[in-house]
């Protein structure tokens, strides 16, 4: 067995790419590289797509690998590896994604969605690793959520648990792309800092902030990250903004305390990366707005993993498990 | 080995009584009997109230039992058995009641919160038996809940887990008695169903309802208990009063089911046999207020222990697991 033989092969199927990656077992990724999804085509060129890229590193693996695991676009069925319909890779519709790669290489194949697999890889090599009730939130575009208790990821019955960016803080508030109302995520996801700084510029246009000068003076295309890097220069609206999305972010970590009590929260994405000098803040306010009595005590800490967390969270899927 | 050897001593104790049953194997409570709780004397006061309770039940049965399960005032800590601070029984305060109660009967105790173990009681017996995934919640003069996974009850890290009725869809909303705004508890248990009708009633003095005659003509005591009534009598205005309180319920399940995807809700307590009539109608809407795709497949159903559930429940806790 020479050194490599450990190795698990990670892939990160999303809309636009296909992330691969040799993970080993201390969950470094060894190497890694992308192609283009072919997600509109056909539900063989789809699958062509990940093949081409699982062929290329394959190439550059010596050692080989034992095991692939997929970070597949959900809906998804856990258990069978079925693909059901998800939104941005439409070639793909109730497509037996695990089997047709277990066929082709002959080796294990699990598959799961983004923000499942990604809570299992902190779990098992990142920042809640020794912990047994796992709250894991990835923070960005939108905002999914992974639960893993004793080591293991928490599906529910029927795959679908975890929703934890579609959990409601506002019943009367605005529409989720989901349909629902209030929704952390179309409260505090990305682009609803966007707006938050958008409305706020469009209400006050005399205040200086350096947001609307990293957009270009363009109040339109204000964004989250115009926020982030305002906020970074010590502008005072872009404080302003993230402070009231901290409010709503711990409103809602308060309804998951009560419900699951879990001893650590992980957060990961672009957001929470913008947000990380609050995390403190957060724990504060959080026995506020939750009844559990030892809240304060939670540890609320960065993911390892940033954006090769989807090939982290595949190859998570087939580490063993460390109970 | 008689017929009555594998009874269980199902115990429930509460601010103002000690309820105490002999519960069979098969979950039926063969015999029970009330007794006042001392909860504001001494410590010793309190568990004297206690062990007369079990004394009088033993007298009473003619083969003996072989464990001791209580439903014990929380806050509490299940895996030692011992009572924290709850604030309807003020006699104790960091009681080692199932120490105190395994010495004096020299048999196991076990000792839980009133929802968890009547979530348990549901899933061992009741409404959930067979079910793997069992959210219970008990609506009445607040909201309590349990988790039971596999047959067993889901604690979290610190025993603080499954706090349901402190679950918040309105972060703006009315403070709740612990403290958050917008709980389901406030919301949505007995005394919103009462102050909704008297700030309806208030709001339109000249329409006829049953629920104020109900409440002899005095709106300053109108309570959900005349809504209930009223709207079993055909009342318009009860009716509207239960539809909104349903809705609310609506959003707060959509929540629930996006944690945790459960497969089966049971609901208990007073409220859930006023609002049973709209239990279709939860489930028509659950599907607006959740993500999951199988949200309208979920059994909601009624839980087979009413006023006794804390018996039952204490007793389940000593039963053995079905798995």
């Amino acid at each position: 067995m020479n050194q490599e033989s450990g190795m698990i092969l990670g892939v990160d199927i999303g809309g636009t790419k296909v992330a691969v990656g040799l993970v080993d077992r201390s969950g470094n990724i060894v190497t890694q590289l992308r192609r283009p999804m072919a997600a509109s085509g056909t539900a063989e060129e789809g699958l062509q797509a990940v093949v081409g890229a699982i062929d290329a590193i394959s190439a550059t693996a010596e050692g080989g690998f034992q095991s692939i695991g997929i970070c597949a676009p959900g809906p998804l069925d856990p258990k069978t590896g079925v693909v059901l319909n998800p939104p941005n890779v439409p070639c793909w519709r109730n497509f037996p994604l695990a089997a047709r790669i277990a066929e082709k290489y002959r080796q294990p194949v699990k598959v799961d969605n983004d923000a499942n697999a990604a809570a299992l890889a902190e779990t098992r090599w990142g920042a809640a690793r020794g912990y047994h009730y796992v709250f894991y939130a990835t923070l960005g575009t939108g905002i999914g959520a992974g639960i893993v208790f004793d080591g293991r990821i928490y599906h529910g019955n029927t795959g679908a648990a975890a929703e934890g960016g579609h959990v409601s803080i506002d019943y009367r508030g605005p529409v989720c792309g989901c349909g629902k109302r209030g929704c952390i995520e179309i409260l505090a996801a990305g682009p609803a800092i966007g707006l938050r700084a958008r409305t706020k510029i469009a209400a006050e246009p005399a205040r200086a902030s350096a947001i609307l000068q990293l957009a270009k003076g363009n109040a339109a295309t204000v964004a989250s990250e115009h926020v982030g890097q305002a906020f970074a220069a010590g502008d005072a609206l872009a404080r302003e903004i993230l402070l009231e999305t901290v409010e709503l972010l711990t409103a809602w970590l308060g309804n998951i305390v009560d419900l699951l009590d879990p001893d650590i929260v992980v957060m990961g994405g672009g957001v929470s990366a913008m947000i990380k000098p609050f995390f403190g803040e957060i724990k504060n306010r959080l026995p506020d707005w939750c009844v559990n009595p030892r809240a304060a005590e939670i540890p609320l800490v960065m993911a390892r993993y940033g954006a090769d967390a989807g090939i982290a969270g595949g190859a998570a899927l087939c580490a063993e498990d460390p109970a």
